[in-house]
């Protein structure tokens, strides 16, 4: 058992994928393996040996896995010197905690935990967060296939949180509305204060607007995801900047500045 | 008296502006003062002798004044043999019927009434109509300056009840939508089945955006209004058609033909 | 062998695939099984023997396959009596007088000859024809994909013929434009006197926007294709109009009004 | 003549304005007028005297001026103490460097020189910066009215320049583009490798939109500019941070963070 401190840059590169077998991890393989920089040594899923991944060399783990499996997944990748890179659900903050815990003894082990690998999504939110207090308005528009059973997305809904808060946090009272006459549900839902509408029609995949206003100009932000491929550049952003972050990372925000 | 039919073509370009004291009526002024082929020979407004109007030769009358005021102007209009296009408001079937009345003793006279002139307003809910019964699904999203009173708009709602009339006509459906867990309001306001989105944010002045979508591929007609300059256009085709067509015509979409 | 006017209506919908093994033949047999008023009773591709087709009874042909092989087998469907849609690319004027000549002698037969399946894209293309007359500016942004080798698209620039064939007619000339200081290029490709810009980036698929303006407003119509799978509504359109009209239809619009 | 370090919170607030009779200065008037925090105590153009603003016990002066008058006001505002706000044109490195000499002795007060007042435009900047190095695709399309003399427009140029150092330090190279049959000005103008569209239609005022692009998605970012007043946020903004700020700050950015 090597520590990846001692590792050369060549073997850093080295990445095995767990839940290799489902969606996601089908696309993490296809991903890795076209990158010139990475090279895909271990692809296991439910069923498989851990020890594969130890005997491949792999420097750099991402785990697409389930909330029950992942936790064991982690303890051991840390306690090998492997640095992980997580795109499972399900973190609780006292999960968050025992990862923590258990870096604590491995000073120079990283992990990326991340609830969404979407960089355009990402930086969408960033941005909206930093303008919020310059405008006196904002609404958003979320746009998805109307397959989707919750309205609005997760996605709108942490937008509008992000909001609410730069709002509050400049001191700005809510957005003016002389709106007196209103057809029920036309302005939207309201999340911390904050508008959000959304269309739902076949055609479309996953969109997201969000528009600022004062007097006399309009900023917006939009974000169109075409494609499960589109996490793909923000997991491998994060296999690539893991190995020089030691500790616990949560969300792609901080290996975006 | 002479009848506008005896007139000769310079004569019919000779244009008067009944309510020209108004915001609307010193558009108009202005509009038909920069146009080449037209000339403003008479502006009078509440207080004013109509008998200026006639004095001054005017072949067409344009009325931006008041639903008390334009039925009066009118009759005077049409016994007259003088044309007139009109966008005051507060029309009626019952006083549409009245106009046709008058317009039948003076078969040569045109008048057009239309509640907008906006050209691009009027072509999107023509488009939207035409649209509407190839896409299995549709969501209107209108967007206005937050001083709007009502919510949706009145242009908003009448495009979707053409939608959903072409729609019922075509034998379509509802819309596909899945969802089942709304934060009240996020899906918008039903108008006839139509879900219709109103967005109020400082900056915006009159927007609207009409979204069909069907497998693999959506269609989105969108129409931003700037300014009241906007319905001049729309005002100056209709001064130039309303002395090629007798009888009474109501709203702009049999000028676009 | 059976003409087809003496079928009945369950039999018009059988539905046999020609070019079945290629990408759109895929699509087209995917989307006919899928409807539930048409059944696929045939897939043939090279190498195959036509009279399959026959033998399973097809009312309908859909022909998705290259320009060596689409005249024999509109001449064998023509022949028997077999509806035909063909979006197989290459037909010139000559070939289609000779597709003409065929249809003379079996006037009950229609055959639907479509360069462009995409109901989205062949609405932009009439509603830009449309309201081509009625504004001073238009121009025209088209965005792909970065492995696309020319620029603007075909789309884009039959849309841009059209706009000024009506603008022509409409007496318009050209629209105003100051610009006195260009970066070579920045004011975009000039076809037929429109403007057209083309955009390319990763991530986007295909999508096109035609934008008019006039005083104080504009009108914007955008097509977005996210999926081969948007040609297919089209083609289902076609099998079902196919056999109301006899004779030969070019281009999806006929059947759109 | 009072140091404005010794002036009270309340008179901070009283604002001088020069230039007060040209289009932005009339504007900016109005603004200080309107903000209930803000007391407008002196307006004044070319031929009034700068010591209506002394009397007038102004603690920040807003010029909007010409170059030829704004230095000799500008020294007149460091050496009285008085805080300045300054959106005149023609400043060179060495203008600026004169300002620092003169600030250097009057430690306490403060400068603000922007060349661009719009808050979103400012953003739609510092965001397009942030985001260039996580795309492998980026282009440019600004939009306005047919009377601009310059394709592209500076906002647009700067942007690129902008987008291009930021590509450069994260060692992007170029974005991929197939383009081998090109109608000449369809792939746009060429802005140190960035692609930049100018769009120009009657109707439209100012607008510019940032498009990048990865893999399976789109981020884009878009500023509407309606009218001159949405500059006055800007302007306002930075009456309000100027008293906090020593020294000379160039461009609104520092203002935003």
């Amino acid at each position: 058992m090597t520590d990846v401190r001692e590792k050369g840059p060549a073997e850093a590169a080295r990445v095995g994928v767990l839940g290799a077998r489902g969606r996601m991890g089908m696309e993490v393989c296809k991903a890795v393996d076209g990158a010139p920089d990475l090279e895909l040594v271990a692809a296991v899923d439910q069923g498989d040996d851990l020890t594969e991944v130890a005997d491949a060399g792999a420097g750099v783990v991402v785990d697409f896995t389930t909330p029950d499996a992942v936790m064991d997944n982690l303890r051991w990748c840390v306690e090998r010197g492997v640095h992980a890179v997580v795109g499972t659900t399900g973190f609780t903050e006292q999960r968050l905690d025992q990862v923590r815990g258990w870096l604590a003894d491995r000073p120079g082990v990283g992990v990326v935990i991340a609830p969404n690998f979407g960089i355009g999504a990402v930086l969408m939110m960033q941005f909206a967060a930093r303008a919020a207090r310059h405008f006196e308005s904002v609404e958003i528009v979320e746009q998805h296939h109307p397959r989707k059973l919750d309205a609005p997305s997760g996605t709108a809904t942490h937008t509008a949180r992000l909001i609410a808060a730069a709002r509050a946090e400049a001191g700005l009272g809510p957005a003016p509305d002389a709106t007196r006459d209103e057809v029920a549900g036309a302005r939207g839902a309201d999340i911390d204060g904050v508008r959000v509408h959304a269309v739902r029609a076949t055609g479309l995949v996953a969109h997201q607007e969000v528009l600022f206003g004062t007097t006399g100009e309009t900023l917006t932000i939009r974000h169109d995801s075409y494609d499960r491929a589109s996490f793909m550049p923000g997991v491998l952003l994060a296999v690539r900047e893991v190995v020089r972050r030691p500790g616990l990372t949560v969300g792609l925000d901080a290996l975006l500045d």
